[in-house]
């Protein structure tokens, strides 16, 4: 069987001494034939090393500027960034201070937020953690928290539970590699239009209003200290771009991470989560849509379905076409109580290859014998029977949940045929086909293929980008060339308005078909 | 006789619709075809209106932009700045908004600060005052503030001092005009550097010191909120930079004033304080010496000397030369208590031509007559008898105080020879010779010409800038080429180190002669 390798891939560290943000510089020593000021000495060394035109710093830098440089003998090493076009010296140390100079980079997920300790000299991982965004206790979807924002005191507390929340897990992370807050010197923030917003206090009520305006598209870089961010109090954060209300930044920072934007070759980028939010594109123009294709994979519909936890089923492997049994890996190795996105993806293809489910994708009820049941009128399958599971009931799957199932896999491939379609390409001219998220590190693409979710690519046209935004927001703290690609691809993009009109709902019946009305399509696929 | 007027004119004001930082915009309202957020849709169109590459704005600022311009029915007027090569955004209102955007000029004296609010769309001036230097309270000179600046909390002392003396007058001079510090937008402040180091919290410790390093000499933009200035919360403030310890950010304004930086034909510009301070140049260069020369014409040494003030001789217009009764002119027209520094001049002049006084600067008895007396060996002439004199007392001169403005004058013609000989001219090819401050209002050429202290150019070269250092910093809050200007003038200064050496001791043994050794310098200079 096809395995994924999680790969991670720094560009910036291909060549860290010269792309990166830290920069060592030696001044001359001020005399009476070259009496320049300490600041303007430091910044004209700092515009030779960048080739910069100009170099800023904040006054608060400024004011220890004299003493810092006499302290260190006129031999510093400095943390820069860029604004737009203006660099800035956002920090600075002894030339040999053995302290790492630390960036943090930012996934600011809807659900879940993963934060990452960097060395931003080397580009090497600190530490990462992982922590439930507190929003939560507001409401878990991006639409209650909008809504609580327009209430007396509403959008401050969204902001104050997020930045809150950061400053708390920022604090932690950095003791467990001995370091302090103060350490950090750069923030990157990849996530989505509406979480972004809520991130830096903005208001957003136009965001889910026709016709769906942000406040912002290029926040660009801020301060820490504005934010309330509590790092060193001369760090910036560099917030990833928006294309609208319904492409963030989460979606630009993976496209980064892909490097789809720098291959000749065109390439798909595919995110999985409540939508599915497809890229297509390469060095020369992108397009990128998005449309309701997840629930069924996400665990949110089957009654078995849950989230990725000890218990969960994974991964099937097969069926024992005698007894019908499941050949299934739980996370944990533990007796199962449920089954995660992947899981679900392996059965149905095994359902459907076996022949236990048709190309309509109906239980089949002699091929499936005994396991069949019925309740309430609706057909069900026992995965797991009651004296296997994990909950000492029966793990049953409805013919509801498959055809909700197989409506989310028509859904999803009738997106990537129409964004392929609009560019006058077809889906297996595609060279790369980046599948981000967690959803990506754990289906099994050869399943996807037999249902016919995923096109019929050779399998390593597959790659699986893991999380792809904190991918992105990782590249930023460590390359500048990076964070100067970010406005290039965020302005290439063209977002394709999916307009559900007869010829969408005629390919979307034809992918409602196992693997597909049209067979040829799929020519790996084929039943026993 | 020549008089003065006192000239003012605004470059900005010559085109001041395209040359304002003011720009009024009207944006396409947000569709559906065009979902573009609102700052990125405001900033587009600025960007557009000023041909730049990008404009930034404050979290401050972007927290309120869709609900404004909303409201403003996305049709509005914004206050612009540029440090750098950014520019920013740093106040909103509404298009037709009647209220003023306000600016304020800032000439950061050591003894006197002199604030100017102006109206950014026209140019024109809404109030002006002046008041003391509240640090004057811990030293009238910069030396003495320095010192203090190194004990315990003195620093903070210092910059608490100017910056609230300034807040709390700030306050006063808009109440003049109907106006809340809130409308003050933009904030421009030329001073030494000394004061402007002081007025941002930075140590001046190492300008006193050899090599004599500033902390800065580029200041650039910083937010008002940031240095504690209460106007407008999103208000900058552009500190003109210095060219070192010794010449300071007011000369530059001066420079800049004065338009001697954008002419053809070379010019000098001459500041009278405790030192004197000249620059030469043209478009192409600019030459600055400074060197002791002012106290005898500051009011600061003869005994009857004094600043201006009511009851303070400022001219003399002749000498009966039979009575030797003086024909003089009072500020306030009332009986005269002392002398200023232009009414010294005067006296000096027609004491020479009279004949009362030799071409060596000494007091001719015989021309003096009665008028002559002797104290402790020194002689002094009774300017103004005790039945004259408000102070009920003789009014006098002594020989002493003479000497003391010959040495002044001689220092002040050797310096000018100086600067014009280090490039290889002569003080008579000099196109125009301008001279700011106090001192430049009320001379008269005429009678500084006739001791030597300044060349005998015809009187229409010579121009009295007033308050030069305010004139360009108002000139910045009116026009962004000059304020482009700015940094090409001080890289374009060369600074003279004044080498007191033989030559220079030549030199000013020559000019210490009334008008000079060499009277054909001065061919229009006759005695009586």
């Amino acid at each position: 069987m096809f395995k994924f390798k999680f790969t991670f891939t720094f560009k910036g560290k291909r060549d860290m001494n010269t792309n990166s943000w830290i920069k060592t510089v030696s001044l001359a020593l001020p005399s009476l034939q070259d009496n320049t000021a300490d600041a303007d000495r430091l910044i004209t060394a700092l515009k030779q090393e960048l080739g910069a035109d100009a170099v800023k710093m904040d006054l608060l830098l400024l004011k220890q500027v004299p003493d810092l440089l006499r302290k260190w003998d006129y031999h510093v090493r400095c943390v820069l960034f860029k604004e737009q076009n203006q660099w800035i010296l956002t920090g600075m140390t002894a030339a040999r201070d053995p302290r790492p100079l630390a960036g943090l980079a930012v996934d600011l997920g809807t659900s879940r937020v993963v934060i990452r300790l960097l060395d931003l000299s080397t580009g090497g991982i600190l530490a990462e953690s992982t922590f439930d965004n507190p929003q939560i206790v507001i409401g878990p979807d991006v639409l209650a928290r909008i809504h609580h924002s327009e209430t007396e005191g509403g959008l401050e507390r969204n902001t104050r539970l997020i930045i809150e929340g950061l400053n708390c897990e920022i604090s932690k992370l950095c003791q467990t590699c001995k370091l302090e807050p103060d350490d950090v010197h750069l923030i990157s923030v990849a996530g989505n239009t509406a979480m972004t917003h809520l991130f830096m206090g903005l208001n957003p009520r136009w965001i889910i209003r026709e016709p769906y305006i942000p406040v912002v598209n290029h926040p660009g870089v801020l301060k820490a200290e504005e934010l309330g961010v509590r790092v060193n109090p001369l760090a910036r954060v560099m917030i990833f771009p928006n294309v609208g209300s319904y492409f963030g930044g989460d979606l630009i920072a993976g496209i980064l991470f892909s490097g789809m934007n720098t291959a000749e070759e065109t390439a798909i980028l595919l995110d999985v989560g409540t939508n599915a939010e497809v890229v297509l594109g390469n060095r020369h123009w992108l397009i990128a849509c998005a449309g309701a294709a997840g629930p069924a994979l996400e665990g949110g519909v089957s009654k078995m379905g849950m989230m990725a936890g000890p218990g969960v089923i994974e991964k099937i492997v097969g069926i024992d076409p005698d007894t019908r049994q499941f050949d299934l890996r739980t996370i944990g190795q533990t007796r199962p109580i449920g089954i995660c996105g992947s899981g679900m993806i392996d059965l149905a293809a095994h359902l459907f290859l076996s022949g236990m489910m048709d190309i309509r994708g109906k239980l089949v009820p002699k091929a499936c014998g005994e396991r069949l049941g019925e309740k309430a009128g609706i057909r069900h399958l026992v995965v797991v029977p009651a004296r296997d599971s994990g909950t000492s009931e029966d793990l049953i799957i409805s013919q509801a949940d498959l055809d909700s199932l197989i409506r989310s896999k028509a859904a999803m491939f009738t997106i990537l045929e129409t964004i392929t379609l609009s560019v006058g390409m077809s889906l297996n001219e595609i060279s790369t086909f980046y599948v981000a998220g967690t959803f990506g590190c754990f289906i099994n693409p050869t399943s996807a293929i037999s249902i016919g979710m995923i096109p019929d690519l050779p399998l390593d046209c597959y790659r699986p980008l893991g999380n792809s935004s904190l991918g992105g927001a990782t590249m930023v703290l460590t390359s500048p060339e990076s964070l100067a690609e970010i406005d290039a691809i965020r302005d290439r993009i063209t977002y394709l308005e999916l307009n559900v009109n007869q010829d969408f709902m005629n390919r979307f019946s034809a992918a409602k078909f196992l693997p597909h009305t049209n067979q040829s399509l799929f020519p790996s696929v084929h039943r026993l």
